[in-house]
């Protein structure tokens, strides 16, 4: 059978009517070229700072991807089969090319996916494929996947050239030395690969690692964190340190989006309770995550660091999968998910203090018109965040846009924020949302609701500008 | 700079592909010219029985509209520098043309909103304007428009006329005395502006103005309303006087869609217990005004007042700005309301009931195809609301047709309904329904589900008849 | 006045773009004649026994169709007036042509509905008719499908071929003895009319005939069901005899998703008080549901029957249409439903197991990307479900499209599953979802997002394959 092409067509993701194209591919080409700001990215630190040759096309475009894994466990492989690391050390499948081959085989479950499209982008774009991936030329295709990883110029900080990226973002936790910032500081980077604080870890009274993490907190900031204040006084260290480092924002992963404050000696005892091993409920879990974003906040107001919220996910929904592999394995699921009250608190306080500015994200795509929107639309605090994880796709892109733009306005947005571990990905996502960003915005001009050059500027202002002036502190 | 140009295309908001933009013409063309029936205003009664001229540009355009407001606050000006009066009557800002200066360097802001849309469209038809606002043209601007309202024919009552506007209501407290409506009829307006009984502020027992209104409810009806069934028969006697004025609908602002009733002696002791000063808590609040929602619907079939409902908004999300500066300015946040359960009682009782009839507005567009439309498409006293506040506008019009119209139909829908305090904005709001259902309907006929004969009349209906038939008493 | 003509253009429901629309009838035309797998119908499993001639226009096509009677009622007709019998035997129209003719005469009332777009495609494929139904052509209309249905090929068994169904499942109680199934098998048509085990009436309750259904259930399985574990017996038991007969499938239409298992003991108990006739709170009532749908999971890791699960409606939202004339009658409600805690317990336990499938179905619309693509994307056992009732409609398939595949996938969707009492609307029902598949595909081909062969081969997929495969049990 002869291989299917892996065409790259010029026009991918615009609009489909001809008028409508053509304002499209006019935006398009004023924005294409424009420097990648990626501000929330989950790629280590570490990579950048030793800059050592990817492993292997399985291990750098498959194993780590838990889209691409989550895809092939629906119908029926097992993380094992995959490669996928098991806890208790037993064996999973080592030789690369057979994960690879997996991988290629089932190119078609991933049809009408964002991981097909920007797959497809990174293999055509990044490692010059020409054949779609499948059963006959999985080979073949690792064989030359392989050969570009070998190149000297495929090395990490080569990459930020490559890809065009002026600015990149990792998450750290709270309890972080930033040793990885610091080589890269050295190494004449500081300035282009920031850390990024995450205290979710800290925070949660009822994660695993959470005595572990309060640890380095205390030992990263040389200060003592048996008491509450002693945790505030750490954290308030760190968060200076990051600022040093030319951290720029922090970014919390909670459940829910809930910001109200507890009296400070509830606060403290239930943070003391927990350092000395006693019990917590989930409520008193939920309420102390609840009122540590509020506290965020305030020392927000103190140092300048934006606020990233991204909440709304039930982790690890898989309990066999979470104990056999652990966290992130692409069993997370995305509920229900209240702003209207839950972040009332937090803007009640600070939404209207020129000091402070969060970004707010979801995953549940009702909330746009309904909740967010209308927060973004009227608070000078807050930016409404990218579509995130599920729905950073083509049709909840154009979804956001149709859904969000009419209250909240452009210039009440983010702009692009990707999130990804896939470093590989990140020039093919940006890609994807300058399209579909064009994509809106010919629409509002084929239907004269927008001049051309508004449109133009619009969209800059959406793949670079904005996002600049997000994470830019409000005190700077 | 030159100048961009303000245009207002012909075809403006019409769909984009050639063949569904023929067939949105046609429609349109045989609609745009229909006399407008806006009978869910917030036009201030005074402002028609006055019959004044309009202050300047700033206080008739910007500082009552929270749309335009509410965007220069998301990105930092402050409500004093818009002239929005305070509450402890501190200084704000007084000069208009300064006001107007903020609106129009901001101008850019509003890209992609409904704010832009009518604003573009008021500037052009009404006040001659063809130069987008710029700092550069705010003073020019300021000229042209001043020097409109300056004109004898630009009064109020003269624009009834020019806005081709056959039935206008305005929006009254229980307590009014009407007289505004009294000396309309005596200038002749009886029939064309016409008053709407609103209850709230009697009915929320947790209202600051609670007492204040019960007192002019009580004086306009000359009923004491010390005792629940007083209050009962005051609102009855209201009633009566605003059908006796014309009226032809209540409307209820509730925070919930519920409609449980109470036992007669719980509802009795609430009441009471808070005419007497006593304390009611919280969900007591509530369920008093889900009872009185019932109750209201009771009296609806005694004297055929079509009922509005209109919840889901959680009020002065700002603690700050409500005490500073009080309520509608901007700070209303909508949240996820629930319609299925909430309204069944209500509807169990009256729903089947001829002499009922009920229209439900939403802005938690998540319930049109899940909870309103197949209610309304199954009760005959139920009408489905036109997309109401953040959602009256381009997208989320397109979005209702194509959520609520197929399982509800067209002909149990409301067709539009305006709910604007900018009365300029008037003609502007009902011409861009039009254009969207005209949209709507195209695609309906070139997907050949529909003839373009039906589409056409189905757009009168939507944009006419069907206004008229949801506010005229089933009981007439 | 001349009748508008029934148009049934070859075009219908596919995209308006030009572009697209070529590709979509390419589409199209590979899938519109491939066999229907209709595995979730409502037609009485004695209809294709007895295979008698159908009665009249009404009675086939007006009286049994809910849609059809609620949208009427929604314009203030009253059940009686369309024949729905009353419980108390109470009079209503005995006349079918008189039925028929306030259909007719209210044609307009279903423009933009699914209803109009089936009921034309049936008037027009399978009764030959030209006209738009109105007043004036009622009586003709009437004559003219009568003059068909009394045509000796046009019966319950004969329609198989016509229609070309491959396989039609019906639904049936769990105590249902199956007998019409052993007539069909008799006939040599039971590889092709098919039971589905249905028990709810067991499973709840609270269900009026919860103590009837429980007997049947007993007389059929030859069990004594007065314990629990007699109980779980009787239905391994009937689970059986349905694979005997063969069944593929369980269907299960429950309020909640809940599916969290109760300690047996509880769950003993609980049966057991409401076997001896005892009062069950409705926390309790549910909690056993929730408990039995895991229940029934288990056995189907046993047994290999598919599972479908059908959440989230209200039922008989009106009590008095519910006392005058009993459930189906069209007043059943949608509501919001919460998936990803819900499903947990049965995905934690069954959604890795081999031998394990569900199919999950919602009308609620916000789910699919949120929270049912999600959890579709990743667990081997679950298939995402069809739009169902309300939503299986033109507007609602393409958005279906657009918010699940991104996350799912096409691989892990049912394709299309009818749901129907109405069996002359099947073919017309595939017909459009085949449309659909068609015109959401070729916007991916024409965006450059999937070539036209792949684009193809998913159609295919989507119609025929994908069902088969669902309803396969995996462990055959």
């Amino acid at each position: 059978m002869t291989a299917r092409p892996l065409e790259l067509h010029p026009d991918r993701a615009l609009p489909t009517d001809s008028n409508q194209r053509t304002v499209a591919r006019t935006i398009y080409d004023q924005i294409k070229a424009l420097p990648l700001i990626s501000m929330h990215g989950h790629v280590d630190a570490q990579v950048f700072a030793e800059n050592q040759p990817f492993a292997d096309p399985a291990q750098l475009l498959i194993v780590p991807d838990h889209y691409v894994c989550r895809m092939l466990y629906s119908q029926g492989m097992r993380p094992e089969q995959l490669g996928i690391p098991r806890v208790d050390g037993g064996a999973t499948e080592t030789d690369s090319r057979a994960i690879w081959r997996h991988f290629c085989s089932n190119w078609k479950l991933f049809r009408g996916t964002p991981s097909r499209y920007w797959l497809a982008d990174e293999l055509g774009s990044v490692f010059g494929i020409t054949e779609a991936p499948s059963a006959d030329n999985a080979d073949a295709l690792y064989d030359q996947v392989a050969a570009v990883l070998a190149d000297a110029t495929f090395r990490p900080q080569q990459l930020l050239d490559r890809f065009n990226i002026e600015l990149i973002s990792t998450t750290d936790p709270a309890g972080s030395q930033l040793e990885h910032h610091a080589s890269l500081a050295e190494q004449g980077l500081g300035d282009r690969v920031l850390p990024t604080f995450r205290p979710d870890a800290v925070v949660y009274l009822d994660r695993a690692d959470w005595q572990a993490s309060i640890e380095a907190l205390g030992q990263a900031s040389g200060t003592d964190v048996a008491s509450y204040s002693g945790y505030l006084a750490a954290l308030r260290e760190r968060r200076q340190a990051f600022v040093r480092t030319g951290g720029l924002a922090t970014d919390h992963g909670h459940f829910l989006a809930d910001t109200t404050p507890l009296p400070q000696q509830v606060a403290a005892e239930l943070y003391q309770r927990r350092f000395a091993g006693g019990e917590v409920s989930p409520a008193e879990v939920h309420a102390f995550a609840a009122h540590m974003l509020y506290q965020m906040a305030a020392m927000s107001c103190e140092d300048g660091l934006v606020m990233q919220i991204h909440p709304g996910v039930l982790r690890d929904h898989h309990s066999g999968v979470f104990a056999a592999h652990g966290q992130d394995k692409g069993f997370d699921i995305p509920f229900a998910t209240e702003y209207t009250r839950a972040l009332r608190p937090l803007l009640d306080a600070f939404g209207m203090d020129p000091r402070f500015r969060c970004i707010v994200f979801t995953i549940d795509e009702t909330v746009y018109t309904r909740e967010l929107a209308p927060m973004a639309g009227v608070y000078p605090a807050m930016r409404l965040g990218a579509p995130w994880w599920f729905i950073d796709s083509p049709e909840s892109m154009r979804r956001f846009f149709e859904t969000a733009t009419e209250t909240a306005g452009f210039y009440n947005m983010s702009g692009f924020v990707d999130d990804t571990r896939a470093y590989c990905s990140i020039p093919a996502r940006h890609d994807l949302y300058r399209r579909m960003s064009a994509g809106y915005l010919s629409r509002l001009v084929t239907e004269h609701r927008l001049g051309e050059d508004e449109a133009i500027e619009t969209a800059i202002d959406l793949a670079y500008n904005l996002p600049k002036l997000a994470y830019q502190s409000r005190q700077a």
